[in-house]
């Protein structure tokens, strides 16, 4: 599914921007918007679990100005291999300690997959820049939010391409590498993202309502706390808040 | 689609191989079964324009002892830019001679969003290696068939994976890098391998006969004619040998 999103064309530079529908990404797109890219936003329907998110990040593309949306579909449940693609639990924890180590929410080589594919957008649209939302300091110790993997991956994309070995190659962007969750929330904040259209839960009740209680979501209400903004989620009705 | 090809458990190293169902992946899936590998084979319906290499790469997953097979759906359609994957028309011509340059037949970033998915396969079924059969001799100028690029994704992969930074990464077979087309075939029939089953045609007619005059099928026929092996290959009824 591909959509145009705004009928607005522009000579600004033209960027592809990985969206989930999560808080991080939509502050991506919001800061990409912010420094005069036209924004061609990518979802990946990967099958998974929160499927919720992909709703949000319609409406996120949208209202964050983006000049296109195309959502990819590619199953991978068809490879398994993790809670947010296999019959298995996502876990769940109190407070806001997580537990250190590669959870089994961590989907093998996503972010590798992913920016493989926002790549080849960019190399169609012509566009010279791919935004992710990865960060490496509020997060659940995934390999593929490192600056390391994102370093190396810069070289090899620019190898794999007919853009890059032409040198009109694709620079990777990821401005939250280096924030904290609250200090991301501030920026967007100050940005006017409206962070109740944003979805972060890994394991949401039938009617989005997040569960409070996997990484993704203690991560998130800590953030809010932590930055002093009201947390606008909508959490599921059996959740204690 | 996933399917248990064989039904004999083996003690043997786990491979998976990417599997188009042209000459070169048979090829290495019959080398890596040859070298001990227990294969799982992995082809991606990308929905490229020669759709009967996927019903060939279903025989020969099957013919060449794979003990798995799993066709990916990806729409690349969604992305374009590509005469396999778009509405452009495969470049003919005529002799062997192949232009130099990318032609319009590179689809963006194919072999980067490969590698990936075989790598996050081989990370859920504990294999250690994944085959590709990239050629830099008689190729089509794809840059993603180099060795540059396959020496820089190895070493981006094991960053991006859990089984990467825990140090059970995989490694990139690549068989067929510096081999020409005819020594492939030579390989390949000293091994048994039926290239009758093989599809390499980009312009099939809908039966399946090769055109005869796209860069594969030049290149292919140039390989089965200097290796001295008949060419199996069942050409479209217009087309002149």
């Amino acid at each position: 599914m591909s959509q145009d999103v705004s009928p607005i064309s522009t000579d600004r530079p033209r960027a592809v921007v990985l969206l989930s529908g999560g808080l991080d990404s939509a502050t991506v797109l919001a800061m990409a918007r912010t420094e005069g890219r036209s924004c061609h936003a990518l979802s990946i329907d990967y099958g998974q679990r929160h499927r919720h998110e992909l709703t949000a990040a319609d409406g996120l593309a949208r209202s964050l100005g983006a000049v296109g949306h195309t959502r990819l579909p590619l199953d991978l449940r068809a490879l398994g291999g993790s809670a947010l693609t296999a019959d298995i639990d996502v876990p769940k924890g109190e407070g806001d300690a997580i537990e250190p180590g590669i959870p089994v929410t961590y989907v093998p080589a996503r972010n590798l997959v992913f920016l493989s594919l926002a790549c080849a957008h960019a190399e169609v649209l012509g566009a010279r820049e791919v935004y992710i939302g990865v960060n490496a300091v509020d997060y659940s110790g995934y390999p593929d939010c490192r600056p390391d993997f994102i370093g190396s991956f810069q070289q090899t994309v620019n190898l794999a391409t007919k853009a890059g070995v032409e040198g009109r190659g694709v620079t990777i962007r990821t401005p939250l590498m280096d924030l904290t969750k609250a200090e991301i929330i501030r920026h967007g904040t100050a940005m006017g993202v409206d962070y109740a259209m944003t979805h972060s839960c890994y394991d949401p009740d039938s009617a989005g309502g997040a569960c409070g209680g996997c990484d993704s979501c203690r991560i998130r209400r800590a953030g809010f706390r932590e930055a002093g903004v009201p947390d606008p989620t909508r959490y599921a009705d059996r959740v204690a808040r």
